[in-house]
């Protein structure tokens, strides 16, 4: 008997009518004749309220507490959906983390799973039941307190359960009805994917399209998860994450992903010796600033221009932190140059690891429009650049057009 | 050292702000060179939000999924309680039932404590842990699943942890500060107990002074557990249950009871035989109806009277399943006469065993003020009438005025 996964986000359990609107796309799967292990996530707002009482009382939490804390909004839901499951005649039974048991590391409030065993489970399907309700984004530690897996580790309990079982499918019900070419908000010509590569999902994802946690999309890549993302209120097939394989259409391109508040700060002249790239990226994680792109010029006369970006409010802190290093004697450079006014826009596609011209083509599409481009890097499957803010909408447009993303296929 | 258990209900833990007032209880005693056992209840109100959305999901609940939502609440207020505690510098962790473990029957909603290991506490205390805050009202199942001690049930878990542990005391903080010779809102001449029996406190709180679950004063009594009632909100003393041998006073009444929605049902001219009761009360019983005070008149040829009393609102049903028990042939009467109009006084004190004429005393004072007594049954140390209910208020405050228990001693 195949097995699918279904993993319903916050919004989608929001109220007990979402509750039974999610109940009933269970019961349609079950009637069609499948085993489902239901993932559910805390009702939308319950989460934020709990860590906010958490963060109230302390400034400095025991993670264990705040994870014994706000791990309580999912087995709320997980009750709920169980019982909303049994009054459609479904056998349906919930489980919390350490009732499975999710084992995972004693990270608290940032764990990794470390294994599902199946057997309990396992022996309740065989007794019977019909859907595995799971409390997601939970787990136990080898201590035996409540961890929690980070925010939206509810995806990553889906795909781990999907991987773990062997799943069909792994669908992820939200409030979005897939992954679109770029932000419908941007551009109406915005489109649903019908299908896209892992590696292109990651790239979007993480440049801000943030429809799936990355790490469960991580998951989902290495044990081959085949992830559905789809919408909760409504009929619509969603969008497909799946190997790039599986993928029949030869697309170049998949995708427009756009990041607004970016900053990029520049260190002009630094000595430029071994051992350089370390003294100033060193300095700038232990102050926890989040560095993306990185670029370096070439070097004249032994002094160099490096240039980085990171969130615009993280910018006082990083150069806070490099001129501290500078005072400390680990660093040398002539000045500090930071630009707030950035925004970052990349293109993704797996096509592009076969086809040339692709990098022409984008900044041929920009230089027709008169936008600048301040900075330049490039990956296997993506291609970013940092432009002036005010052209943020307008480059993601026109780079829409060019690579004709509104059309199929 | 000694080990204190303090349990703070709802109310007592309502917010943020009352739980930090609750943590400075617990910190004054750790200060004060006790460890703690600290039972902590869900913030008022939650555990009341969590039911209504069982029942509106679900007419028919499976038990074990209503436990595992309502006894959410409680994990909430033990994560926040241990870290507010930590924000004392006061070492202490929460512990969920499962974790404890506090073993229990699988009768899920009402389930009864069957152990409490004490090694998993112990080794924390021994490696310096100073409190355990565990949540309240909730246990686990020899199948594993979470279950929950019925509605008040963090009392129960309370004693038993004090019992387990061979506590000095276990204080139950709530929002009144102790145990009253009778309701303050009918005189103000009620007095706070410094002391009460056990077996006093059982016939009052079955009366309708609510301030303890029965089960935990029963849970007490049987493990000789000293029980403090006192007020979150203050500091004064409150009032101390506990063994009949420490009750120095000598008392012969303690309280005045009082029941206002109380009715008197009436058998006229029943069959008098063996087994005549239980053709009467069987039926009642399976109807549901708790019958309270049962009276038997004189025999006279072969038929006698039978009265008892119920809560007004199961008067239909009563009658209704006495009429069917006549129809089915098991029980013959003349009539039924039902009088919904009445309320319930109780006196009760263990001084009463060692004292006559506290039934004449009772009486007298009622008469002296034209107060009929329509129905009077007795136990070892409470004497109970009914009596029209527009007299309720004037007949307790006639008998306490009577057995002068404005007057402390």
């Amino acid at each position: 008997m195949s097995l699918l996964v279904m993993k319903f986000g916050g919004t989608s359990v929001a109220d007990l009518a979402r509750i039974r609107n999610a109940a009933g796309k269970v019961l349609r799967e079950v009637e069609a004749g499948h085993r489902v292990i239901v993932v559910v996530s805390a009702m939308a707002g319950r989460t934020n309220e709990l860590v906010g009482w958490v963060n109230e009382v302390s400034a400095l939490s025991d993670a264990r507490e705040y994870d014994a804390v706000v791990s309580s909004g999912e087995n709320v839901t997980a009750g709920l959906m169980a019982l909303t499951l049994q009054e459609m005649q479904v056998e349906a039974r919930s489980w919390q983390g350490w009732q499975v048991p999710l084992e995972t590391t004693s990270a608290h409030g940032a764990a990794r799973i470390l294994a599902i065993p199946r057997e309990r489970i396992d022996a309740r399907f065989a007794a019977g039941m019909q859907v595995a309700v799971i409390a997601g984004f939970q787990g136990i530690s080898p201590e035996g307190r409540i961890t929690t897996l980070g925010r939206g580790g509810s995806d990553t309990s889906a795909v781990a359960f999907a991987a773990a079982f062997g799943a069909e499918r792994c669908d992820i019900y939200t409030d979005v009805d897939g992954v679109y070419t770029t932000d419908p908000r941007i551009t109406g010509k915005a489109r649903k994917l019908d299908r896209i590569s892992y590696e292109e999902m990651l790239e979007l994802a993480s440049l801000g399209a943030k429809v799936l946690q990355t790490r469960s999309v991580e998951l989902a890549m290495r044990y081959r998860v085949r992830l559905q993302v789809l919408s909760s209120f409504g009929d619509a097939p969603g969008t497909l994450v799946c190997d790039e394989e599986d993928i029949m259409e030869s697309r170049i391109i998949s995708g427009i992903a756009h990041s607004r508040d970016e900053a990029k700060v520049t260190l002009l002249s630094v000595e430029d010796r071994p051992g350089i790239a370390a003294a100033i990226f060193g300095p700038l994680g232990e102050a926890g600033v989040n560095v993306d792109m990185i670029v370096q010029n070439i070097s004249e006369e032994g002094r160099t221009d490096m240039t980085f970006s990171c969130p615009v409010d993280q910018v006082t802190r990083a150069e806070k932190a490099l001129r501290a290093a500078a005072a400390e004697g680990g660093l040398a450079f002539a000045n500090v140059v930071t630009d707030t006014d950035v925004a970052k826009i990349s293109v993704v596609g797996i096509g592009m690891r076969s086809h040339a011209g692709v990098a022409a083509r984008m900044f041929r599409a920009l230089a027709d429009e008169g936008i600048n481009i301040k900075v330049i890097t490039t990956s296997e499957i993506k291609i970013s650049v940092l432009v002036d803010r005010k052209y943020m909408e307008l480059a993601v447009q026109t780079l829409h057009d060019a690579f004709e993303l509104d059309k199929a296929g």
